[in-house]
């Protein structure tokens, strides 16, 4: 259908795939439905290939991976899509022509289609397990990028991400600590130093900025203001 | 839109998440599209609970990660996809109640339904970046699963991955090295040992099983059978 070849060319562009091959489509091509799909995919389908067989598409590559949800029948080693990307990144940075292979929605690929390949790939799933086209190349697209990606796993904005110093932290302890004194917040006496040490623990678990600590005793200021201002 | 919310639910079922919240939908519901959508989890469809606001909906919950493209203006740590579901995953083992939040598909997420959420999650993309509701949740599942997955990264058939024994494949060697000597394809004679190696070394490359050097010697059979047949 068109649509899933559109919602597949929009998969590619957004994971940096840039060929798209279609072998023996049934439907219409150029497809109204697929161009929908697509939205900022257009220029993928625009230079969409199409070949009459798997035969000649693929004959101008070096390494294919299929993709199958039927790994068991499959005579070949069957890859995670992790595993797959990998393989593929290694390849094509060798500047070896890769190709993955998808197949179409209802039958997926048949065996002779599979026999062209140099691997298989079956994407993990629950029981249930109902993928379409567009979503297995969406899972494999994502894969492609992530195998090539830096991106650290726990990042924060740099200028966030600086824990305060020491001496801010102290500061903030120490007022906090004198105004919970002041309203006798440390009862019974004889816990305060546990006490201290749990809200101590529960601020430094916060991981606060420079920032933050004088945000925060900048909060306590306001809370004590107006019983000062009683006494005065 | 209601074909959003079905695929969502679809994509949810494929990856092992059950429980579907949704927050001030602005469709009809229960919604016909999303039926269609949701193909095999209209069990997930018919399950959801609807809430009026974001506070409510996460009330129960006490480890909330939200999937934002605007990680930039973000004051918290902003996790890979992967790294979200290893810290989910953590936190249900230890039986936390553990929920992902998804944008809107215009809007995304407000601030203010961010700043109640313990991290932000985006997902990697190349610098075109278009992912619907359905997209998001089937990544972010996709990971889900993964992050309990224990399948090897490439794997064969047991029984197909079993390497030929040394002595099957010296009588492979022997036999196709005496059919070529008798057919003087090694020539000339003083690169005789080189190019036996280099056979050996291809027959070695391709890991054959038992079987298959056995397949190999019988197809020798096969195409040696004319000649000698013309000679006897």
């Amino acid at each position: 259908m068109g649509e899933n070849v559109g919602a597949a060319a929009r998969a590619m562009k957004n994971f940096g795939l840039s060929e798209l091959h279609l072998i023996a489509p049934r439907m219409e091509w150029p497809n109204d439905r697929a161009q929908m799909l697509a939205s900022g995919a257009g220029d993928i389908l625009a230079a969409a290939k199409i070949h009459p067989t798997a035969a000649e598409a693929l004959a101008g590559f070096n390494l294919v991976l299929a993709t199958t949800a039927r790994g068991r029948d499959v005579l070949k080693e069957i890859h995670t899509p992790e595993a797959a990307a990998r393989r593929l990144r290694a390849a094509a940075s060798d500047g070896i022509r890769t190709a993955l292979l998808f197949g179409g929605e209802r039958a997926g690929l048949d065996n002779d289609e599979l026999s062209l390949c140099d691997a298989v790939i079956t994407i993990p799933t629950a029981e249930f397990s109902s993928l379409n086209l567009g979503q297995a190349v969406l899972l494999l697209g994502y894969e492609w990028l992530k195998s090539a990606d830096t991106t650290p796993p726990v990042r924060t904005r740099p200028t966030i991400g600086v824990p305060a110093g020491r001496g801010e932290l102290i500061g903030l302890f120490e007022h906090l600590e004198q105004e919970l004194d002041a309203a006798q917040f440390f009862f019974p006496p004889a816990k305060r130093e546990a006490m201290v040490r749990n809200v101590r623990a529960m601020i430094l678990a916060s991981r606060l900025t420079d920032q933050q600590a004088r945000t925060i005793r900048g909060m306590i200021v306001a809370l004590v203001r107006n019983k000062y201002r009683g006494k005065v």
